[in-house]
């Protein structure tokens, strides 16, 4: 039986990013970038005002105050007509381009119109000013040609101002992988249907489409298979057109556990069959290799809280790959045992948990938990506990290292 | 002017969270429960077989071994037929429904089927059993009519597992809130069209619309509304029928600043224009009463940095606090300042950062900025540094508040 890292080793050299594709920047907060992304402009693209005032020649405030023609007015999104000269001042709006011939704008606040003149007049007190000033010259956010975003960038918010900025509504990026979800068992009944006597609904189905549209990807539930060979052959089929094919129930070793055999005989290589790990042993590991992009198949062991398991451990890094991310899974974090723990046998465990946080305090307690059947109780859980394989009793105050789900 | 935390109380105290509503399960991921939740099953809905192996009396392996004639084999979703007597075992498969009569559950290995015999018998070695073993009873996770999940949860993927489990394929939720945004501005363009001579692209729009979807709100984006008291109005009527509508520029004091005689006109209240906040200061909030829901109305600064400020310290809350989480706004930190930084004036300060953490030291340096129309070096930052109002010196080594973007 192999350990989980390297199980985790040879999901994630399976995981092949796909050939990025182009995405239209609506759709791309995110996602990853898979080109470098050049300005085809300069910003602001004309020297600009930042406040508002009045457009002018720096020198004719040596003294600080002045009496100038008004020449027009430019909001932003007008452009100057009239040559700025000594003696005369252009009213401008914040943003606005600043008229050739001049080289500083005084603050509106420092000026006053003259009502009386014949002509538009302003006035200007006490605002000696540098050459320059107020202006932010073309180019100095970003220059025509210059790199503003490399590739394997993530785009936030921020990055998609900056591309729709420079005019980019598509770029190329690693799109969200397609996870086809397929639950298995007789036992199984949608989740809108009264189970028959041993019937119970299928719950994991749900969960993992969550978790999959939680971690990014794009699920395609395919439902409920029965143990029988062909109907499952059918769905598995359709499930291996997607990047990913995660499965629930049928691998452990009951006499209906046809997973294994079915996906064989649809052409899935097994690369294992069980992990050294608890909850999650029966785990299943497979590669479909076709010329379209290969699927990756996981078969998660049926039990609510060993499934969620085998799928933070394993299946959430491989999205994270695909998706041009660092594989790094749930968060980690450290917590301090409130109640003692005794831990059995020689498989590493995750233990649902309960972290809570008192100032500087991180105290997380495991769950009075019923077997991995019980997904009730892991709805308390915020966490899982990591405890290393061996007999040990953990007592309370030991720190021990916690994964945040 | 009033303050960051006036401004805030104020706005949230206006954000009331519409009456929750049916939700499909499938759409519920990440909203907030507005019920509690009982079950209607028991789970499991039967003792159950948690280990393959065969349902027998305890009575029978007082000595550790016995041989046992076999009655019938029960997989997961079948239902027994015969009744398990002294001297009977019935063969079965983990979670299917324990036979009456029977008491245990003998794991597979250890027996053997006796291949001789005429009728199928089963030997078990070595294996005395308590009564209850590999048994889970009926109701151990959950029983009808108890509550499993209540008012105010979040809806994380094992909620939606459990959900499916008790067959709620419908829950009562905060739905996700309207969002509409509109940027003006005569001098803004479509982000695909190529600016005349004076004009830029809209870039807030499309930023906003990213934030709006990032926190979780639906977005509506009203595009690009010029100058103009008519067209603007226009667009601002289709805005209220949100639950917020987002405006960016047209707040500052500039001669086509409309926005908030605009507003007012559409019988939008003025509640507060204008924040003791830099970038950010002027800030518009407003309220539209109306009997379908009143719409809350937010414009900000057109500079795509203010604009990101006043988005993260006031919309992200409200939004948050429609959805019926706690209205933290971005999560935060402390860091340690990398780099000498010069505070100066009266108006608290949002500085765009860059956080990188080394180990346990976790540094901070404000980025070379160009002032708040600077889009482009905000795709470095990963943080706001919080700068407090008054002239001073933070020097290098100072711990600084951050907040993590």
């Amino acid at each position: 039986m192999i350990s989980i890292d390297q199980a985790l080793q040879i999901v994630l050299e399976s995981a092949l990013r796909a050939a990025p594709e182009p995405v239209p920047l609506a759709d791309a907060l995110n996602l990853v970038l898979a080109e470098n992304i050049a300005s085809g402009i300069d910003s602001p693209p004309h020297d600009k005002s930042t406040v508002d005032g009045y457009a002018v020649v720096a020198a004719d405030l040596a003294t600080g105050t002045a009496r100038l023609a008004i020449l027009e007015e430019i909001t932003a999104g007008d452009v100057p007509h009239s040559k700025v000269k000594p003696g005369s001042a252009t009213r401008i709006m914040t943003g606005a381009p600043i008229p050739s011939g001049a080289d500083a704008v005084v603050m509106i606040e420092q000026t006053q119109i003259d009502e009386t003149a014949v002509r538009p007049m302003v006035e200007v007190f006490d605002s000696p000013l540098r050459v320059g000033e107020n202006i932010m010259p073309r180019g100095t956010s970003l220059r025509v040609g210059e790199t503003v975003l490399s590739a394997n960038q993530t785009i936030r918010p921020i990055e998609v101002g900056l591309l729709a900025e420079i005019g980019r509504t598509e770029v190329l990026a690693f799109r969200r992988p397609q996870v086809a979800i397929l639950a298995t068992g007789n036992e199984l009944v949608p989740a809108n249907r009264v189970p028959a006597p041993g019937q119970i609904r299928n719950s994991n189905g749900p969960m993992i489409r969550a978790l999959v549209e939680q971690a990014g990807g794009v699920s395609n539930d395919l439902g409920i298979g029965r143990d029988e060979k062909e109907a499952l052959a059918t769905l598995v089929r359709e499930g291996l057109n997607s990047d990913v094919l995660v499965l629930s129930g049928g691998v452990s070793a009951g006499v209906l556990d046809l997973v294994p055999e079915v996906l064989e005989m649809a052409g899935v290589e097994t690369v294992f069959h069980r992990v050294q790990l608890k909850p999650g042993k029966p785990l299943w590991f497979g590669v479909k290799r076709q010329p379209s992009g290969n699927c990756l198949v996981f078969g998660l062991p049926g039990n609510p809280v060993s499934s969620l398991v085998c799928f933070e451990l394993f299946v959430r890094p491989v999205l994270q790959k695909l998706r041009g991310h660092k594989p790094s899974g749930l968060e980690r974090q450290e917590g301090i045992l409130a109640t003692e723990h005794a831990q059995q046998g020689q498989r590493p465990t995750y233990f649902p948990g309960v972290l809570s946080i008192e100032g500087a305090r991180r105290e997380v307690r495991t769950l009075n938990w019923q077997g991995s059947a019980d997904q009730r109780s892991l709805t308390e859980a915020n966490c899982l506990i990591y405890f290393p394989p061996g007999d040990r009793i953990f007592t309370s105050g030991t720190v021990v290292p916690i994964f945040l789900l």
